[in-house]
């Protein structure tokens, strides 16, 4: 859905800088107002552009939510290269959590409740690019002999972050309190020794 | 929350029995139509009782829908005692993936979308219980030197479970193909050797 960000006819042209503006003014009402009261004709107003133009494009105010929920996670998590596996892990957890923690953050974990079969889609190939996205810090890894060639790093990054959804959603726990840094160790110690 | 199980004055009374079948009617109902449409009124005709007595027990029809879905997870998910902490792991996760997959356990997914500040509250209660409910599974396993003493085993369930909950309520891959076994050989390594 991110690789949406940059229209392939026209990279940097009007197409573009009109994506972009509905993306970042579908952001803003979603921070503001959450979804229930999300529309496009308020994304259109907010962005100077025709109601048409938005959905020829993302089809329903479902998708334009998503859309721009997930462009603006991409934005916030970079993929790291510090050299060592471990201080990379901890830098994806540390965006994570600090972008949760924002109205933005807070805007992309009200998506849960959009559970309908075509969100449900979209979702599933959102997660998949996203950690596919991380696959580079685990090939640096095991060519640096920190992480087996045979595991699974998609397996891993989901027993890593998957706890910090389960405290915002379901738990009710603060991330805060949760022991990251020993947690990192412990999954370490269970794929490599 | 499921301590409200068994009033405490009249076990087995009539008291009981009425709110047995109010939190029978308010899952049943909430199995059938989900939250949104979800009303104290239909539960207490479908009980049979006056509404008000329903409001003075829960207070509101969020409150209710919390406590009827975690009731029926505490009889669906038993404390196990095979002899082995692995298998203990095994059966307790089992029961998990089995209850989340019938309509009840939709329902309790679907609790996810009440947010306010009383039920997060809620929430966090009933999930420290839920857990700390489990912790004789772990003194056993101590004693048995399958555990060390001196870390924490909710943390441990935290990490276990989590990735169950990020499937089906975030990324929508299905818990089916999760590698459990060997997710639960590798916590077990990451915590004991």
């Amino acid at each position: 859905m991110a690789e949406e960000g940059a229209p392939k006819k026209r990279p940097g042209g009007r197409s573009a800088r009109i994506h972009q503006a509905v993306l970042k003014s579908a952001f803003d009402e979603l921070s503001k107002s959450g979804f229930r009261d999300f529309s496009i004709a308020d994304v259109a107003a907010r962005a100077g552009v025709h109601e048409t133009s938005i959905y020829r494009r993302w089809g329903s105010r479902e998708a334009l939510a998503l859309d721009a929920s997930l462009h603006f996670a991409d934005d916030a998590i970079a993929i790291p290269d510090t050299g060592v596996l471990k201080t990379d892990l901890m830098e994806i957890m540390q965006s994570a959590i600090r972008l949760l923690g924002t109205p933005r953050g807070q805007a992309m974990l009200a998506l849960v409740e959009l559970r309908d079969d075509n969100m449900q889609r979209l979702k599933r190939a959102y997660w998949r690019e996203r950690f596919s996205r991380l696959r580079p810090v685990f090939d640096r890894a095991i060519k640096r002999g920190e992480f087996p060639a045979d595991a699974d790093p998609i397996i891993f990054l989901e027993t890593l972050v998957a706890p910090l959804y389960f405290r915002l959603l379901v738990s009710m726990e603060a991330p805060s309190s949760w022991p990251l840094d020993e947690q990192v160790d412990r999954l370490l110690k269970a794929y490599v020794s």
